[in-house]
């Protein structure tokens, strides 16, 4: 028997009726790529996102064509959002920070019609257009007399051109709420990117879990401020959470050096702000040199990578700043995890609070999570034991679009491609990625905790550790070291360092000094690079 | 083209699953029947839910049959919330504070086929339960050694007894989310009760927006008290909502006087709680009457009628507890808004604040209103204008059990039976019942502000304005008041007493003087009743 209650589909374009209808002067700031603010509200927002659906309408897009942005955060970015997904086409979120080629790529593989880009990625549009035949409209995020005269690129449109004559009215359409909405590549380390494709339903849902107390905690006497960008899994969901309860959005647009965003998280008081742990170091770099407090900012979610615990300290002791460490991937819209203190931490020392706020945190509702070992078993979580990490629920990616790599679920389960322990209160934390643990005589060496102990060491700047092939131990660890300039240290000093701090058997055989190790496009090393270098590289224990 | 996301089902069994790992020793702690205190966790609740749901097997119960409760706010009232309605079945919950023959009439419309009841409640069972033959199994909510040799029931059950053998272990069935899940009558004032039907889907998707900072704000670092009872609209959601954030959960029983109250709170590091003002007016009483601080409770929320604002006042000024209005009907679930204040609010003076407070707040989203008039066409949001309050979402009820009254919705939109203001921040106050607004000359006059203002006068006790027919106006108001023991006051004083505090159209065009007011049994007047009193009363001004 079904219940009798109404059945209204989770619709992208219901957060933004629900902004423009309940909130429809709260504003929304953008920094442009001028350089100058750009204000206006909610109400806006809706009203010009309504011009972009007339606008796709009248270009002759479908349902769930895909609509491409290489685009910074801002306001038209923030249109986009809701116009393209509203109307029941598909947002392409492009990585304009890939090479030309791999944006080319993407774009042929999403099969994008139209493409949006603000005028600091025109050189990258006029590298790749006439390689990407499936876009009939290339559209410049600029007002018409900002559009250079000869750019190269046939029928060029600016986006305000586009949209001004388009009426502010748009039924909405209502479809099945699991229509594809949005979609984002993954840069894959190995291999050509794969896209997760999210549905109205999973962005809903998402944004409802992300916004709880728990989580970002967002209200509607919040000024959030997404510095983790909008071509990057939809800026961790915000522009959709914001909407849903009415927060104020402040974008920072191209510039995000420390003083920019200082200014203006003062200028409109920034209550909130996202981002990854380099942007804050240069924030923090800013306000320390400079002596300044911030008004009104009150926490911050950091999350891309694991974030420095003295920067957590910095913001909570120098300036009463809460840090919550979060952890997510593109394949989950992409939060999984907050690093919010359970009532029981609340009178532990602030030692022991710390232990806890450095991992990557305890699941939203929605986000199941088991850790396994090689044989897909379930471990133990003791907060020591590592295993796979593999997480399922519904804004947890099911398939890549277009089926690429095959089925990745394992039971139902998606394989995150991390390791890491879990404990006993459900606080989870990153110790590798699978493929870089080491496998040694069926235990698992962190590659991680063997470079970061190196990383100690006042002669190390840079270090990586692999696996080497082992006819006994399966593998065993080698640590590639790059000294500083002018610094000196032999392989056994270097050895003899790690005495004391790891398990005997969790001890590296060898330092190899190399003069570089290689680094991707995001600032991750590239270890599948470095055991190539290293090929005809033997183990000294064989 | 759908999204490529994973396929979960929103069910009400992924909430006491997800309580359960990642919140397994949060306290649940009740007072029970007996007075004493038990507690326990939410791993605890879990396991004996699933004992409920094999012992529902075992009685041979078939999916979506119904399940009645006539119990307090405890821990095996929660129990039966998890276990009925994770299996399969339907949780009908049932007010006990109804007359036994109403009780067994909406046991028998529901066709329960098992009830289970507090012993409190064992005389209105005794009393109803040969007029109940669609009820196969009565089950005490006790232990066995609690149940009393001869009660007259055959075969009764003693809940321990009937769960104690069953294994902890039970494989959820999944299904639609759609699928019934639990359902309430409402207190109709006239005609039979109707039942709203909840679903899976409309009770995962409230309590996510109940959980929201701007509404109820619920973490995993508060520990709830629903003083609202599991029998009216499942406590507002709040034993859902506690669940998916991981909050401690803390049930009065039926000890529901001030100083159980406050005990209980003190005892047991209250952070928020729930209730109508009545229960509130008890608790300020004892502690004003006692000096008493509260200790941990920050905030409470306030719905069922609409609070004084000197209870706000109270709360706030005297204890530093922040008192949130709430709005909702056993049709939605219940709750459709919440007042809390917007960014733009927070510099207001302190009157203007309360101004705003004293509203029932703003929709959450999932909730859509509107107020129209008799014609159905949409007034204007300028918190003066009012008319009647149309709402829709996804739990807001589509029609009622088994279709009764026909279809309840105009275009859609599920007519509240309410009169309310909107403000142009979507701030929503309640003015009247639709059924009491009196309708003159085409404008509508509130009844209850003519109430309010009788009531103000010193000799007034208690007042009800209803509309009398008029040839020329439709109808025009009267106001029928009880005098205080004692007090003295002339019909021609009364109506001056209102000079200047309404507009001269609103002015009641007669006082008649009764010597008491039909009250229901939610302590509501009957203006029904009333009517049916003055039927032979005639307009002086006819």
């Amino acid at each position: 028997m079904l219940g009798l209650m109404q059945n209204h589909p989770l619709l992208i374009s219901s957060l933004i009726d629900f902004a423009a209808r309940y909130h429809g002067d709260t504003e929304v700031v953008s920094r442009r790529v001028e350089g100058d603010i750009h204000r206006y509200t909610w109400l806006d927002v809706q009203r010009r996102a309504k011009r972009v659906a007339n606008g796709l309408d009248a270009l002759g897009l479908q349902a769930s064509d895909r609509v491409g942005t290489l685009a910074w955060n801002g306001y038209r970015h923030l249109e986009l959002y809701f116009g393209v997904s509203g109307s029941g086409r598909v947002l392409h979120t492009v990585n304009p920070r890939l090479l030309p080629e791999q944006i080319a790529w993407i774009v042929n593989h999403a099969e994008d019609r139209v493409m949006c880009f603000d005028m600091s990625f025109l050189p990258i549009v006029q590298g790749i257009h006439t390689h990407c035949p499936s876009v009939k409209h290339w559209i410049a995020l600029c007002d018409e007399d900002k559009l250079p005269a000869d750019t190269g690129i046939p029928h060029l449109l600016s986006y305000e051109a586009w949209i001004g004559g388009q009426p502010d009215q748009y039924p909405w359409p209502v479809f099945d709420e699991n229509t594809a909405s949005s979609m984002c590549y993954t840069s894959g380390t190995t291999g050509h990117p794969k896209a997760a494709l999210y549905s109205h339903r999973s962005t809903v849902l998402h944004a409802y879990a992300s916004a709880l107390p728990d989580v970002m905690g967002l209200s509607a006497r919040d000024a959030a401020l997404p510095v983790v960008p909008m071509f990057h899994v939809n800026a961790w969901g915000l522009p959709y959470s914001a909407a849903m309860v009415g927060a104020k959005l402040v974008f920072p647009g191209p510039a995000m050096d420390g003083k920019s965003l200082y200014e203006l998280m003062e200028a409109e008081g920034v209550t909130f702000a996202a981002g990854v742990p380099t942007i804050w170091q240069m924030l923090l770099g800013h306000t320390a040199g400079n002596k300044l407090r911030f008004s009104t900012l009150t926490r911050t979610v950091i999350g891309g990578s694991a974030c420095p615990p003295a920067m957590i300290a910095t913001f909570r002791d120098d300036y009463g700043i809460d840090v919550l460490h979060a952890w997510g991937m593109t394949e989950m819209s992409p939060l999984g995890t907050l690093c919010t203190l359970k009532e029981k931490h609340r009178h532990l020392p602030e030692q022991e609070k710390m232990k806890i706020r450095l991992k990557q945190g305890r699941p939203i509702f929605g986000v199941d999570m088991k850790i396994v070992d090689d044989h897909g078993e379930d471990l133990q979580w003791d907060g020591k034991t590592y295993g796979d990490l593999y997480v399922k629920g519904p804004w947890i990616l099911d398939q890549y679009f277009k089926g690429e790599g095959g089925d990745p679920l394992v039971d139902g389960w998606f394989p995150t491609g991390d390791v890491a322990t879990i404990d006993a209160d459900g606080f989870m934390q990153i110790t590798d990625r699978s493929k870089d643990v080491i496998k040694s005589g069926g235990e698992w060496i962190s590659s991680i905790d063997i470079e970061n102990i190196a990383m100690a060491h006042p002669a190390v700047a840079m270090a990586a550790c692999i696996g080497m092939p082992h006819p006994k131990w399966d593998e065993r660890p080698i640590v590639a070291v790059v000294l500083k300039p002018g610094a000196a240290a032999s392989r056994d000093e270097l050895l003899g360092f790690y005495e004391g701090k790891v398990a005997k058997w969790q001890l590296p055989d060898d330092v190899v000094f190399v003069d570089a190790i290689p680094i991707g496009a995001t600032g991750k090393m590239l270890k599948t690079r470095l055991r190539e270098q290293l090929k005809d590289y033997k183990l000294p224990t064989v």
